[in-house]
């Protein structure tokens, strides 16, 4: 009847792990986005007050891979008081040769956690500090839990800090990590947290500062990945003047929904001109970090390149 | 495994027809977005010069509808020396309750086929004269089958003719819909043709004028349903500035890519203000048509609230 591949949910988990091979396409597709040749139009996005939900479409071709993907992301707040999850929604995978669907990826948004998670592992493997042991995670909720798996596979970490708004939630988490032989506190209080890590992920989804920029101490960075809509933002526009040296996955994105639009406004940042791209430190058009004691911040909004890299990546899984 | 429901072009195509049923559909869906409570972004559009492809996303969110499409819409135009169509493309139906996804609608561009034509099929029966009997409809691709299909589902049409840019095709045509016995003829002359008739519907890709001003005669009706892009028109600026009354399917769309843009470039139309759209005549805001000698024109291209419309309405026949 159709040639079409539907995959659901359980089929994709069973086969696309959060593992090296990830986090290397999404690294080769933030590399294709540097080099040129990519299309990737601004995110549609749909408010639906009187439901209190949303849908943002993301799309993206990269040059290379064999198809590109349209991923619809629904987020519906009121679902779980109904039991559900908040965030669901899809991938199609179109045929770059024609156009025609090649399969629809029934991932209720798994591709996407995967995808966030792996392009923090990219940003660590390029910024953080080489041997890094210790990291900070602000946040516990999945997220939390999946960009301290995709640091690991990237750097030596062996001691974790947590902190979270929720004081209980970060004590599970940090029991809960515990048991897979890590050592993990949580810290009740936040710029005790902040100084503990060579690393700092922030995953949550603040919308007023939670890491102040005096916080910071020489040869940190910082992984921001929990900004992705125009009203959110996690770090103190402060920091972004602090660090050596700010880094976005898309300028395009982060100067309107990414940590960048609050230091714009504040005037930390004079303008958004010059800013390097995660795929301009990938591929050494941008040095990147070039001295131990630099403070670097990588601002993650979530970009359409990553969901061609991941929609591609788990269809071949399939061939 | 899931209760998200896969329906195929096939099944679609068995259920669902170009009927007075999906003009009501439609109809209603302009309805509500004039009435308010509706939100349709602005298409996203993604262009692929090195694949000759494009692929254009729409939505809308139409209150009283029990769910809301997302459409994928690719057109890649060197599918034909392969064999294949340029458009394909599929539509999923989210749920207005918790987002979730409820179907893909695999129909490779059927649906988007059967609201365009039933969205010019709501324009005459509104703005045409009532008792129009003859047509013109200017192109020859499926567009110029359906919309004549549509216009006779709303007027009692007996005649028509057809103009085409390659004669032998409007000839072709013409012999085939005479089969099933309307009395239908080839015009080699635009002109002539576009006398003919009481209502006209071009349905062309044309990026050049195709209907001039100085043909329109006292009276007549025309849809101009081809112009979908920035780059595209088929209807002489002059011909919005001769009408007693032009109205947009959406002014937003038709001042960027349809009839509209072209006509305030050359300043026949002084700016968009205070132009009717065809939701505020279906509802009376505005009178439409008030005498028999007006000249009124319906630029159509194309809403998400007709894919919201059609996939609802094709979804609840599986129900």
């Amino acid at each position: 009847m159709s040639d079409i591949r539907i995959l659901h949910e359980t089929d994709l988990r069973a086969r696309i792990a959060l593992d090296l091979a990830a986090i290397d396409v999404v690294e080769r597709a933030f590399a294709t986005l540097a080099g040129g040749g990519v299309e990737m139009p601004p995110i549609l996005s749909m408010h639906m007050p009187d439901l209190n939900g949303e849908v943002d479409v993301k799309t993206a071709y990269v040059p290379g891979l064999p198809g590109f993907a349209v991923k619809i992301s629904p987020g519906f707040f009121d679902n779980p008081a109904k039991g559900l999850p908040s965030t669901s929604g899809l991938m199609v995978v179109l045929s770059t040769e024609t156009g025609r669907v090649r399969a629809v990826l029934l991932d209720n948004g798994y591709l996407t956690d995967v995808r966030t998670a792996a392009a923090g592992g990219v940003a660590a493997r390029h910024l953080a500090p080489e041997g890094a042991r210790r990291a900070t995670i602000f946040g516990a909720g999945l997220q939390a839990r999946m960009q301290l798996q995709a640091l690991r596979l990237v750097r030596p970490i062996e001691d974790v800090a947590i902190w979270a708004r929720d004081p209980e939630k970060a004590r599970a988490l940090a029991a809960e990590l515990s048991e897979e032989g890590l050592r993990v506190r949580a810290c009740a209080d936040p710029a005790e947290a902040a100084a503990f890590g060579e690393v700092i992920v922030t995953t949550t989804p603040a919308t007023e500062p939670i890491l102040r920029a005096e916080w910071l101490r020489p040869g940190q960075h910082v992984t921001a990945m929990g900004s992705d809509q125009p009203g959110k933002g996690e770090l103190d526009p402060e920091c972004l003047a602090r660090a050596d040296l700010y880094v976005a996955d898309r300028v395009s994105q982060t100067r309107t929904q990414g940590e960048l639009r609050a230091a714009l406004a504040a005037g930390t940042v004079q303008n958004a001109d010059g800013i390097p791209e995660l795929g301009d430190v990938i591929t050494g058009r941008h040095p990147g970090r070039t001295a131990p004691d630099q403070i670097t911040i990588a601002d993650l909004t979530g970009t359409g390149v990553q969901d061609t890299a991941i929609a591609t990546h788990a269809l071949s899984a399939f061939d």
